[in-house]
């Protein structure tokens, strides 16, 4: 038994080897292990990263800068040799932060440090104040007696978890995107939430947030989480806790900004692709720099990289969406246009989760293409990157539109997210907080990804 | 001759025991063992420090808080059971900050994130805008062309080095100090400067400035790091850097305040003393934890750990000092008031500079106190903390005055300030940066120095 359950193994081993053999050639490998070397140590993504973090800064959809990073994107695609560049247009509900500033009045003056959540609404010009009500949690304050918040602030105090795939994300996001419905609901006439954060630094995480037709729109707010901490520490001492806010927002309507794209054309199945990217836009308060920055320069980069090696027999082509942050309408304008054509997507990841390392790599691809994703797993081994087999990958956040509407090949880089939340939304988000070694090993492994989704002998497909 | 020195040594080591044993008795060693482990493992101090921080929160002097604060601490000894509290007034130039917005105009519009200057005097109401010159030294600035910076704003890159003493401090003050002075005599119509931080947070660092007679005043300004980083990179760049500030402050003439004093009378030498302290005021960013709120808790509650064991010989004093942050106001005032009695203080030390572990103890004694000082070291030891023999220490700041009428005995018990100008004036100088078994280890520390020096055989004096 125990003999032939080892040439079992052994046989199974070979087959495996052989089939994955057949997908690259030595050559093919070798070029992609040139590939991997040159982005490791190239500084193309950082520079790239440092240029549209400090000579656009923030880019919030429809803003002059949203505007200036469309060209700045056009302008390095070209700069870079992409043998195509083009933008597709994009549109999304326009809205502007003005001014936010808040204090603790009672028991004592204090600075509260907060802001608005994406599309909140103004207060009055002159503000508004007003007892604060403490929950715990959004299903607290769902559990609340109606009529019960008339007048007040309500408070939701949910701390978020710390881990490295960044699950605490979703339940804590759930009190962003709709505690300030339910708040009004009760009765409130303004929302506060603790951050959707793991930071303990006085920083603000601002977030898309949503209204619900029949239900009064009321100011919604983030405030940081020593400031949650000492809302929280006031109303449980047994004070009554007054609040003033002064929020002045903007909704302009309908704007329009633009995916851009670049792509470098493959040499037997043009039509062909394998899509990776960003997204171009980032929320106002920081530079955007982890969020997305990062995945828009070190996708850039990794398709030059393949570039100056070799076309492939398909397509790279680097999708930078447009205004993810208020709702992935770029990526909604990016799948519509391409409906007819989707089943040409080989492979697609998106970058959108900072630039700590590469630890992991997952696909969600058919049984057929299994093979080859074996092979990347191997040729991405060298950058400390692990494969995960469960092959459910769910691929960033512009890449949700693709699946709703089709079964494509959807893969995960996965970036280590443990402090990923500390940043997220902030202004804090800045160029420093990311590591060029880190960013440089992102890039290589974007650049190994793409080269051999492109290059494989079998076309990848989803499930 | 070795048997000799060896025969010196031993009997140098017999002769200095013998010495040190007749300082304290059996039952005294017993009761600073117990007082020790009393502190190490209460939350006294703990609960004190959230409380001012949390009720109270920022306390810039002259203001509403600042009165709370005095009322608080009043109020606070007299429940600890302090067997007599008195404040004594100080005055001081009172100043106030209403508004502090910025923004880089050009290249590309976005936020700059900047505090004003203690003492910093307002731009117009419409704000101003100039072209920014950046010098990577005060020294730089000072040897600029008269006339050069006219019309523009002088900018100081300084990076504060971080070390576990903080002796990065000292030279990156100086351009707190007197950039602004500098910059004015060149032209300047604002001054900004990189923060006295070795953070890569987001926060801009506030602190003490000063103007010159004869010298027109400008805004004086810091600038959160990560925003001077951008300032340099934009101006490295090559681009011609335009910035537009405003600056609303007031100075509000004399002001006045109190330090708040609380003692524990001595039962042989009531009229001498132990001096132990911090500072009540602090800037109005954050809510003063790190800076001073853990200074003032945890003298505090060492007293009160002492006095739940024993009254020493000597009293034991907690000094609250007034207006530290605005030039060691409310010191000036205590030290000149206290002039004709100052050598009743038989040990002096003041804990500002936050509460991570107490690492080092050293003194500043005649050499007839030595033997209690190492005394005191011994029952240190099993708190970590070690012994410098140096006998050359600074004490904190508010003993400037102390030191500069009189030869006193001042202590140090020497915190680890490696992560401390990350926090110090900042809005992130709130609770959750002081770790609780930390401050324990703080209060168990004074609790022991302020006992033994109190209860020495000796009476200790400077050099």
């Amino acid at each position: 038994m125990k003999f032939r359950s080892l040439l079992v193994a052994v046989l199974t081993m070979s087959l495996s080897s052989a089939l994955q053999a057949q997908e690259f050639s030595e050559q093919q490998l070798a070029q992609v292990k040139q590939v991997r070397e040159a982005a490791s140590q190239s500084n193309l993504s950082w520079q790239l990263l440092t240029s549209l973090t400090t000579e656009v800064g923030p880019r919030l959809p429809g803003t002059e800068n949203d505007k200036k990073a469309v060209a700045w994107a056009k302008k390095h695609l070209e700069q870079l040799g992409f043998d195509k560049v083009w933008v597709e247009e994009a549109t999304f509900p326009e809205w502007r932060r003005y001014h936010e500033s808040a204090k603790i009045l009672l028991p004592s003056e204090q600075p509260l440090h907060l802001t608005a959540l994406g599309n909140s609404i103004s207060t009055p010009t002159e503000g508004l104040s007003a007892e604060v009500v403490l929950f715990e949690t959004l299903d607290e304050l769902i559990a609340a007696p109606a009529g019960s918040l008339n007048g007040k602030i309500a408070f939701i105090n949910y701390r978020m978890n710390r881990d490295i795939d960044g699950n605490g994300y979703g339940p804590a996001v759930r009190a962003r995107n709709s505690g300030a419905v339910e708040a009004a609901k009760k009765g409130a006439i303004a929302y506060m939430m603790r951050s959707v954060s793991t930071s303990h630094h006085r920083f603000a995480h601002t977030g898309g947030s949503h209204y619900k037709t029949g239900v009064t729109k009321i100011p919604a707010t983030a405030v940081a989480n020593p400031d949650a901490d000492q809302l929280a520490r006031l109303i449980n001492a047994g004070h009554d806790v007054k609040v003033s806010l002064n929020i002045q927002t903007e909704d302009l309507g309908q704007g329009t900004s633009y995916n851009v794209i670049g792509e470098f054309t493959g040499t037997e199945f043009p039509a062909q692709y394998v899509l990776i990217g960003g997204h171009l836009d980032s929320w106002d308060l920081g530079t955007g720099a982890l969020d997305d920055g990062a995945g828009v320069a070190l996708t850039m980069a990794a398709a030059k990289h393949i570039a100056d090696v070799k076309r492939p027999k398909r397509s790279i082509r680097v999708v930078l969406f447009a205004a993810e942050e208020l709702g992935l309408w770029g990526a909604k304008a990016y799948f519509k246009k391409h409906k007819a054509d989707l089943d040409n997507i080989v492979a697609a990841a998106e970058s959108d989760f900072g630039a700590d390392v590469v630890y992991a790599f997952e696909s969600n691809v058919n049984a057929a293409s299994l093979p080859v994703v074996r092979e990347i797993a191997a040729q991405l081994a060298p950058l400390g990157v692990k494969y995960i087999g469960k092959n459910s990958a769910h691929g960033g956040p512009d890449l949700i539109p693709l699946k709703n509407s089709t079964s494509a090949p959807i893969f995960a880089l996965h970036q280590d997210g443990t402090d990923y939340f500390d940043y997220h939304h902030t202004a804090d988000d800045t160029l420093d907080k990311v590591d060029p070694a880190k960013l440089k090993q992102n890039t290589a492994a974007y650049a190994v990804f793409a080269l051999m989704a492109a290059d494989a002998k079998t076309k990848m497909a989803g499930k």
